[in-house]
């Protein structure tokens, strides 16, 4: 997964040339940090695999949780602990506790004591998430065992981040994790989702982590910038779940970052590298998806308006059915930039992988076989150039029969 | 199609029952209209088959244009010619004339002067509108000829409705056509769109005539109302089209209808009646769709809002493959409530096919065999229930391989 995800070609990123790449970075890369994994039973029918995860980085954390009004138990209890001290972070994958009532957020809270008795520190200190099915309680007779059994875990020998990454997957098909360090400052992260994934804070479960000393207000600030350049620059399939939660953890165990000094900057560049890497393995695993979608936007009034309009194209299923038979169909994006509102397109130019088709709103007599070629590549990207000063760049995937085959059979 | 589209079971629509269907209703079916189709050469590269049409119904007009800011040439001719007197409307399919620059703005100016050269009518008075591939400059040396023939046809033997329906069809499986009368007032329609359908003024082509004499201005703001209760509570696949356009012609030859009287309710009726006949009949021959799905939304605080809510839970790829698999996975639609951002869904009550699933935004005991079983119906309906006074309804269909199949070799 690692190799070919080098975000260095990513125009409208800060640059990530000094961030350096840990060989099989993971969540655990990160001193100071320890995880325990358990089979609770609850994914896959109550079949026999990791599902519940305890992640123990005690110092500061920030989170970042789903904007659904109809956000899930645990992602209210994390957000009203974030930012501030945090212990250690409990996870199930299998039951999202979403659509549970107040029962949900019993729930929530008891599986937090189990944990916090465990590890001894304090409840309002463990973090929660839940992925899964929606409307369905909880098995707390399974999954209390299993929080308990991944804490111990935790606290003794424990699992590395390569198996924490295995336990929080659903329907993806790949772990995906990554670790990144710069000037001394490491960052490191799991993530799963590959369905459910559009930008609102949004898109799935991450769970981040630095051994940077920061103080919690200017970690979640910085997470928050993070996000919008990367995890919020995604779409798979334009939902935005109930449970979507992103947590960066801080041991405080390495060189302490203040706004505006190198450190900080050291930080923030290994903070979004990690980010984006993630992001992008997350549009790479897209349900059904078989490859990465990129689209660039220079110009626009602003990068957040370019960020918007180039998740519309890349949301868009008739450009994502395209991409999928590589067929250079480009009056499509045009389509999508025109029904997101984007202004000026008398004065859009356009390249389809390295193929222009239109220059000032005029097509171009282009070249068809090129484009189809270019079509064919791992990796296609699209690039359009309008007035303004804005610059945004998004990320998706195709979207293809297998889709439809995972969803619609997911739950039964 | 029409036997099993009668709109009668749509509660949040006026009353309906009064309008009657006309059997074998279609476009002609108004006195005062006729209307001619030949064959350009233009759709599904070149075959022998009918995609340009002439409408001549002289009197007044009304129409709704797409909302994207990539209208296509055709969208701006028309937009600024309506409300007004208007004789014809020529349509071609197989090419969008969209994203062509200056030379599609003097194609369509081209295309009416042809046609109102045979009608002996004002350029000004012809409306025009395209449907196909984006992008590529329109076949003149192909189209005026068919164009010109069509416009003569119409003003001699001329063609049915019949053959007028499938003459605008692109991906469209079946044609699109029927008539309602109400007191004396006809009102009949064809349209055509299967992808590319999202509200936003939006959607398709549709072409209404009526019998009714009204004024051009009361006119487009009745159509304005009916478009708000049909084609805009439409989603197949949230992609809003270059193209999008509704015409609705006048040829006065029936009842006077001033606001405010009967005749003018009779209008309203039969008018409304053959809007959601028309969307329905879109949404069931949605792009690779095997069903139409309804949403009903009873709360919000406005049936604007409510029609919101209803079209975000059909625009989910989530929810359409679950319709797709009858799967009643009803936290999906939860999920895509969340993330519209309806508010108070801690009081949701939510009902899959007549089975109830939440009370008060609690999962129920519910028999999933007895909604998975409803599930296997035809046209399957969602009902939620929130605070607040208002009432929206949407149709949509389910999401499938063929959709991908589809779209991802329209174009080559």
């Amino acid at each position: 997964m690692t190799v070919d995800s080098q975000p260095e070609t990513l125009l409208p990123l800060p640059p990530v040339s000094g961030a350096e790449a840990l060989p099989q970075g993971t969540w655990t890369s990160v001193a100071g940090t320890s995880c325990g994994v358990a089979q609770g039973y609850i994914k896959g029918k109550g079949a026999r695999r990791d599902d519940v995860a305890v992640m123990v980085a005690p110092g500061v954390a920030a989170a970042l949780t789903t904007a659904s009004t109809a956000a899930a138990a645990p992602c209210r209890w994390t957000r009203s602990r974030v930012p501030g001290l945090v212990h250690a972070v409990v996870v199930n994958a299998g039951n999202a506790n979403a659509s549970t009532g107040a029962q949900g957020e019993r729930d929530t809270a008891e599986t937090a004591a189990a944990v916090a008795g465990v590890l001894g520190c304090a409840v309002d200190q463990v973090l929660v998430c839940s992925t899964g099915v929606i409307g369905v309680p909880l098995p707390m007779d399974r999954l209390l065992p299993a929080a308990r059994e991944a804490a111990a875990a935790a606290l003794s020998s424990g699992a590395d981040g390569h198996r924490l990454a295995r336990s929080i997957m659903t329907t993806d098909l790949v772990p995906k994790e990554c670790a990144y360090r710069v000037d001394g400052v490491t960052v490191a992260g799991v993530t799963k989702g590959s369905g459910m994934i559009h930008p609102n804070m949004a898109t799935m479960l991450a769970f981040l982590v630095t051994d940077a000393v920061v103080p919690a207000e200017a970690l979640q600030g910085l997470l928050a910038e993070a996000a919008d350049r990367s995890f919020h620059c995604l779409t798979v399939d334009g939902d935005t779940s109930t449970n979507d939660t992103l947590i960066l953890q801080s041991t405080g165990r390495g060189p302490v970052c203040e706004p505006g000094t190198p450190a900080w900057n050291a930080l923030r560049e290994a903070l979004f590298a990690t980010c984006v890497h993630l992001a992008r393995d997350i549009a790479r695993d897209g349900e059904g998806a078989t490859r990465l979608v990129e689209c660039v936007i220079w110009g626009t009034d602003s990068d957040a308006a370019a960020r918007r309009a180039a998740r519309a194209v890349l949301r868009s299923p008739l450009v994502k059915s395209a991409v999928h038979g590589r067929d250079p169909n480009w009056g499509r994006i045009v389509g999508a930039l025109g029904a997101e509102g984007v202004k000026d397109l008398d004065r859009l130019d356009l390249d389809l992988c390295g193929v222009p088709v239109l220059r000032h709103g005029q097509p171009l007599d282009w070249d068809e076989a090129a484009a189809s070629a270019a079509m064919e590549g791992l990796e296609p990207r699209f690039v359009a150039r309008l007035p303004g000063p804005g610059l945004g760049v998004a990320w998706g995937c195709d979207l293809s029969a297998a889709y439809v085959a995972i969803n619609a059979d997911y739950r039964s």
